[in-house]
């Protein structure tokens, strides 16, 4: 799949609705977006290793702030397509934008973006990013539409 | 309870957190900061009579955004206090804060923000909020540090 | 995918293991394994057209009782297939059979079953099966491995 | 509360119903009654000092399997009452009861079973119960209508 609203995203995952994610208003509830965002975002930090290296280092993602604008109800059956990319990288933080595609609808249904901090988990406190971390992050986002380090 | 950090909040909902709720690297998941919040809302909704307005005419509540700001992990066992409150009205929204206070950090965990369409579930749009549901509003929210009407 | 634990299941659905499936022991939590029977179970409700049925006459299906076998902990990332059949089909309900197999053990996961009735939404009490329904599970069972009518 | 439905049962957890537990049917969804169920398990896992046990030793439990029979459709708002007890007890395993009382119906809406083995997560097998954490059930149990050690 390349939607347009897709365009320049790494990493794009895709889901079915599942008929129990919709509520009693009979449209996916809003806090399920936020599993769909992080399922997209989770799989851009496996591609880039940060689970690999946090085992080794303990150095792992924790999540600061994380905010959406759902744009179109989604109902059962749908298949969903969610973008991750990193519109910001900073010392001991990344930035993320998250789009989400329903084919139902054949456009945008919500869009948002969550920021993503190093925290050391051994030592209990913040931590700048590792440089090698930072590469493959520069390395995925080398597209069109891609990535402003900060 | 009144913490000082729900002080002027009409609306506060108690619960304990889930074990279930946390997830790998043993905190409450992100996603899970929304359905607290969302709890809250719930409870503001029922209590200015919007769910009995909705079954007579049809005019509901629709999430149009929504956004958080972690501020301390959460582990089980802990009991929260999730409070809402409206602080902005508009002809056909409000804008909800929410604030989420844990007892075993005595402290703000998170706060956010939700903005809330009122929408026609019938005629499939959006409509103006009704004045009696606005007059419900404005009556919860006349305590200190309450709300703006748009 | 034609899993030899799938064989004779009329219905398999495909999913992701999502990260945050899992819980603080670092596995999907047995409570999401009922969700993942859910989702084959409704797409198996969904071709025998029990959803538009229930649409035009309030004849839709409750569960009963649920049970599963855990038989091997799963992890992200993962790709499973689960499986929905009906191993019995009486006046007003049906016994499901689930099996889910995990691509990374190339096995059974875990099974169980279902009991889902025939309920009258809006007479609010239990129905019986309508004869076309029968019919329409009965057609799709039609394979090696299926179906006991009682 | 004393619920008779909840008699003998030492671990009884409360908690609100969320709205957002519920589905399209408009009630309580089948699978939250298995993290219903779940709480209470924790609640008594953390009392006979499982989760210490876990962190000492690596002896951990993990769910075998688990069933439910629904009985009455729960609805927000409602508030429950939900019981845990060990029924069996055998050399590498427990049975757990649960109950779950609703307030809206003062009466039994749901119960079930799980089977929790004792696992070495450390070693990666499956292991014998402690003799004191045996002792702590035993405790626990000691009331009307509790325990058969197998």
């Amino acid at each position: 799949m390349a939607h347009p609203q897709l365009a320049g995203f790494p990493v794009v995952v895709e889901t079915d609705v599942a008929w129990g994610e919709m509520d009693s208003f009979r449209h996916v509830n809003n806090v399920v977006f936020f599993r769909y965002f992080e399922n997209a975002r989770i799989e851009y930090l496996r591609r880039v290793g940060w689970f690999n290296l946090m085992d080794n280092t303990g150095l792992g993602p924790i999540v600061h702030s994380a905010q959406a604008r759902f744009r179109r109800p989604l109902k059962y059956p749908d298949r969903l397509f969610v973008g991750a990319r990193v519109i910001t990288l900073e010392a001991d933080r990344v930035t993320f934008e998250h789009r989400l595609v329903s084919a139902a609808w054949d456009d945008l249904a919500a869009d948002g973006q969550a920021v993503v901090v190093c925290f050391d988990y051994r030592g209990n406190k913040k931590a700048a990013l590792p440089f090698d971390l930072r590469e493959r992050i520069d390395q995925l986002e080398r597209t069109p539409g891609g990535l402003t380090t900060g």
